[in-house]
């Protein structure tokens, strides 16, 4: 059995969730609120950042890229043509790349401001950092969603998913990325018809459903949030 | 030939810089300013960070962690019992965590703030973001870098190198983010004999010369930049 450390809203939590499901791999998840800085948590991962893997045999996997090439290097051939990460060569930097531009780049621009200033500040005590949520950061965020938007629709116009013509890691964390934000309604889906299809595919995946499921007391979803048809 | 689109001081091309070198690969270099955003480089990177590797036959490569598992699919096996990835899963596992280690934290929290304020800030223009640097910054970096000394140190200590027993695609990327600063004189050596050696070690590779041999006009190299015995 798998453990994963993580927290309901960390995008690269989810990514991992979605990854590990479209795998078929069950895991345990753990709650891991970062910003206490846990003894235990940050033997695992001295950088003290979700998610963490946990599996018998091997050390502590910590951050989202190193456990995704775990995940193919150990299972990825039991996938067959459906591998997530793509076996040619060449194919493999488009997927890298855009696994990159989402967890580094929009996480960066949008996804942490966001997630930071509007759930995990309700969590974390005045001295962690709490308190209300910065507006500029927020506004600042909710700018810079646009042009990523515009950029999922146009490579999903060139190509039938984000990285090529089949289903690959790149779709799974920028889909982990975006779910996290749509909770809070903060996805301007009426901007990017191409965008917006491409979302509802992914969305519609059973991987997907336990992220959907999951609620946050005091933060209601947005009203499309759990809906395929939104 | 394979052209590389760096910057002197960014950490992250010195790193590709000393892998291609470790893997006996020429490159030919381009110096990006990636601040000016020029067209033709956003079209090869649309993230419009260095470094970029181009190649023929191949879409270029952006960011050196895509490099970094590009080389080692497409040269490691060359390398036999040297290869600069580990070939043990588990093995992996510690050499990607602590390529991102620097990669991502380190730069965050030490070689990103010192290059960009006392290097970048020189060439840019006001509109740009250039100007005095900003002390506070500096001052933050610097004390945040001891940790990583005592981190690095903690780490040589139980094994020969970062990441096990040999070299890796891991102490590469460490000690290249380091050099970027040593040049400014901003590694406080004395507080990790440890360290110490295991960058002296590294610092004395061919690899590395032409690394040292790289000085910028208008910013003296500290005094101990180039000198093996430090």
């Amino acid at each position: 059995m798998l453990t994963l450390f993580h927290h309901s809203f960390c995008p690269h939590s989810r990514f991992i969730r979605l990854a590990t499901a479209e795998h078929g791999v069950e895991i345990q998840l753990v709650e891991e609120r970062v910003w206490l800085r846990r003894q235990e948590f940050l033997t695992l991962n001295p950088a003290g950042t979700t998610p963490v893997l946990v599996t018998d045999g091997a050390p502590a996997i910590p951050g989202a890229s190193v456990i995704v090439e775990f995940l193919d290097e150990t299972l990825g051939h039991e996938m067959g043509d459906g591998r997530l990460m793509m076996q040619d060569i060449n194919d493999r930097i488009e997927v890298r790349r855009l696994m990159n531009w989402f967890n580094e780049k929009f996480y960066e621009e949008v996804s942490n401001p966001l997630v930071t200033e509007r759930i995990y500040k309700r969590f974390m005590s005045a001295s962690d950092g709490g308190g209300p949520p910065n507006m500029e950061l927020i506004r600042a965020a909710k700018t810079n969603i646009r042009y990523h938007l515009q950029y999922i629709g146009w490579l999903v116009g060139t190509r039938n998913f984000l990285a090529g013509e089949r289903l690959t890691y790149a779709d799974l964390a920028a889909a982990a990325h975006l779910s996290a934000i749509d909770y809070l309604g903060d996805v301007p889906w009426s901007e990017d018809e191409t965008a917006k299809a491409w979302y509802a595919r992914i969305k519609s995946r059973p991987s997907f459903r336990p992220l959907l499921a999951e609620w946050l007391a005091g933060v209601p979803a947005s009203p499309t949030y759990v809906d395929l048809d939104f």
